[in-house]
């Protein structure tokens, strides 16, 4: 714990078992790591996800051998694709009691490998704090990633070794100068060009130096569908996001002789649908990355746009906030409410899904915020990266704008967000439908959904009522069925600190 | 789908996503194939286990790629230890979209190994329906287990070959005469012997048969601590159960100089303890195996009472059930309640931990009833194991004895029950902590346990209003807080059809 501290680890996410008994006696017994506990280890993983995209460093997640880990496998998914730093410690039997096959073990490396860039398990007491040294900078990257260190319970009861120092800091590395001449000789050029930004080209600094590149260059700019992190409002510049569905992005890009690359992929379709192919961007287009994973990606945004002659601040054109909707609660007038009454500062974890898709037109003229997304589509991640951003900014309010289908995976979070007081407004978008899957029934060929089809995307019969919940959480809860009346709930939601929750059911 | 109809397989255990569209609609297009909808995957892994522990007949889950097969993995690890059939089908990225690298893209063949006994992936529409069949075949054993089969959404999408015939039943081994001589010669010896019983050994065939044997040879008989499913009550005969902490385990065994396994395995500790060793069983005891895992258990435990002349029908002494406790709602009369009121018949889930460690005392007086228990130790199991139960036996009435803590990982469960209708009366054991882990920081040498380690065993503060959350789900709930209150409620609720919980607040 102390290896922890010193590298600057403050937040430890757990849900422990027995074998985890001698490091939860751990945390009181050093101090600056904060135990948080969560009452399902998804709670936990998707935590540490929001802790570290709001502060960039690593949480510890605490969880019980295999099947605890397993539970964490989702959101440790998504923050694998967000290339979020998180350090799993994962209990295990004895190392002397491995080979008994208690009811408990099993092959945690199998479990931990899909979703980790590093999978260690400790062999010593003596070597732990070197172990988990080393996790944490295997963590940090460039790019950050998910490091899971595997702790026999008799390594953590052995005497270690003292406290290891932090792995030296890896740093993110120097842009390529050719690259930038590259990129700059093709958004400049008169064939059609966008830049398309992702992963941390989507703060500050990122979109003042793309706003002048667009300026300098004429190119488009793009965002990447589903942002770890995106900084927006305010006077931010604000750029065009890809589509979701591969046919939208496809015209998108279709005019496109030149795509330059700026902490996003090369995009790719979200599934695999018939007669679509799985890239995007036109066959023609030349696609460049301005920068690989590992370099500094706003040292080469930043020397681009000077390469460009762009100007030192971009003008940024005012904007007026949208009203607060009246009358029906439809996803329209849901995106609206919440656009027009999200405070300065806000944190918007956005897993809104089908209910979200008219938030977004209206979020670039709300004051400045940050948004969060869905980075792995592994549904679920809201609310628990909720609990994680209010717990790496107490004094920001959080505004989880979620799903009802994905919220319930990881509905424990209401607890957590409970225990600890979190100023989270969880907006429920009441739809009563896994709206995503009746619209993909449809793009499947399937025109006409059987019985049992129709009733595997439907969640209204019975009816969730979210203000039960949270209430059984403890967290306080309204229903509001109009505009009107979510526009005032929510209003004093915001007023108010804590959590708090709006189930919104949505008409039509 | 037909394929699945013609090995015998009715249920479908599902959450799917977009690339299981295909699936969700051959479920329309065949008849015999029920489909039941769980909002969390752990719902559905859970339940095709305590389904097919009643049926011994495998249900499929539906399951969307890596994600949200992951998060069924905790109750397949329970299903893997209880040796249950189960069938995943996992949906995955068409073939030619894999190589995208798109967000949902996972390694679900690591995900899934160490969970399985048999793990594919499909390669083609056409050999689809051959592919089940052996994923069937594969998860009936013998001994049961978990079959996955992951298939990319084109093979569910294009044509396959017609259906394929169920491949051949495996059978069950004929028992070995030499291991029935030697465990003859061991339990009718002088010296001190007991037989352990376990696994298929626990149905009314095996307990008879044991019975005999105990009569012929006067050894003793103890059963595993944690059997998949456990005949009881009524005129069945009742055997002692191995104690769960390893020093009681020891203590129990000590005397032993032969122990003969019969479904059972050579006993270990649950977890690795300091001064204490895996093994339970005396190291001068001779053990030895009646069955080996592939045999016919049940014909050689009615082989070996037949060679020591045990009688036909061993006497089974008359019981006087337990009467209904009244008072403080203390652990004691908790189980008391249970046991004094469960009907006939009765399906017992028994995930109370602590709080139900005085219910195995009194149930072996209750009617004749079937218990089934958490096998791998991935809590979480209780509600979505009695879903299963429920759908298996629609005319007898289930009981979910569930802890508080535990019954948190699954609480989605509630909503299949409410959808279904399921005859389940969910009793939560309310002590508001995760008290195993109170006992198991004093085991673990911490004596005076500090702040931060001490909240992450509490779930007062704040408190879980279990009724609530019972309500949010669609299940009629009551809070109670006295034995008389409990009594009264449990009474009312079982006379009820459908689910209903009843949270039972437990004093000290």
């Amino acid at each position: 714990m102390r290896t922890a501290v010193a590298a600057g680890v403050d937040l430890c996410l757990a849900n422990p078992g027995t074998t985890e008994m001698p490091l939860v006696a751990a945390l009181d017994s050093v101090r600056g790591v904060r135990a948080v506990l969560g009452v399902f280890e998804g709670v936990c993983t998707g935590a540490a996800d929001g802790y570290a995209r709001m502060t960039g460093r690593p949480a510890l997640t605490l969880l019980h051998l295999g099947p605890g880990f397993a539970n964490g496998i989702a959101n440790l998914h998504n923050a694998r694709r967000a290339q979020t730093p998180v350090v799993n410690l994962i209990g295990d039997h004895t190392t002397w009691h491995l080979g008994a096959d208690a009811p408990l073990t099993s092959d945690i490396e199998s479990l931990a490998r899909p979703v980790s860039s590093w999978v260690h398990t400790a062999k010593s007491a003596r070597s732990l704090p070197s172990d988990l040294a080393s996790a944490v900078r295997a963590s940090l990257g460039p790019p950050g990633g998910v490091a899971s260190l595997i702790v026999p319970q008799d390594c953590q009861w052995e005497a270690a070794d003292g406290p290891a120092a932090p792995a030296s800091a890896p740093g993110w590395g120097t842009p390529d100068e050719a690259a930038i001449a590259a990129a700059s000789t093709a958004l400049r050029g008169a064939a059609p060009a966008a830049l398309l930004l992702g992963g941390r080209a989507l703060c500050e600094r990122g979109l003042r130096a793309a706003a002048g590149i667009a300026n300098a260059s004429g190119c488009r700019v793009l965002h990447e569908t589903f942002p770890a992190r995106l900084e927006r409002g305010g006077d931010l510049p604000s750029f065009e996001r890809l589509p979701y569905f591969p046919e939208q992005a496809i015209e998108v890009l279709a005019p496109l002789h030149q795509l330059v690359l700026a902490g996003a992929r090369d995009p790719v379709s979200f599934f695999g649908y018939r007669d679509v192919p799985s890239r995007l961007a036109p066959e023609a287009a030349q696609v460049l990355e301005l920068a690989d994973p590992e370099t500094d990606l706003l040292q080469a945004l930043e020397a681009l746009a000077e390469r460009l002659g762009a100007p030192a601040e971009a003008p940024v054109a005012d904007r007026d906030r949208v009203a607060a909707p009246t009358g029906e609660l439809g996803v329209g007038a849901l995106g609206q409410a919440v656009a027009a009454l999200q405070p300065e500062g806000a944190i918007v974890m956005d897993e809104a899904a089908t209910s979200g898709l008219a938030y977004a037109a209206f979020a670039a003229a709300a004051p400045r915020h940050t948004m969060l997304s869905l980075t792995g589509g592994a549904i679920g991640q809201g609310l628990p990266c909720a609990v994680g951003a209010a717990l790496a900014c107490p004094d920001r309010k959080v505004i989880a704008f979620q799903a009802d289908g994905s919220g319930l995976y990881t509905v424990q979070s209401l607890w957590t967000m409970a225990r600890e007081g979190l100023d989270v407004v969880a907006v429920i978008c009441a739809n009563r439908a896994y709206r995503i899957l009746q619209v993909e029934l449809g793009r499947a060929g399937i025109a006409e959904p059987g019985r049992q089809a129709l009733a595997l995307t439907d969640l209204a019969h019975p009816t969730i009522d979210w203000v039960a919940l949270a209430q059984g959480f403890g967290v306080p809860g309204r229903r509001v069925e109009s505009a009107d009346a979510l526009v005032e709930a929510f209003g004093r939601a915001l007023a108010e600190p804590g959590p708090q929750l709006i189930e919104a059911v949505i008409s039509a």
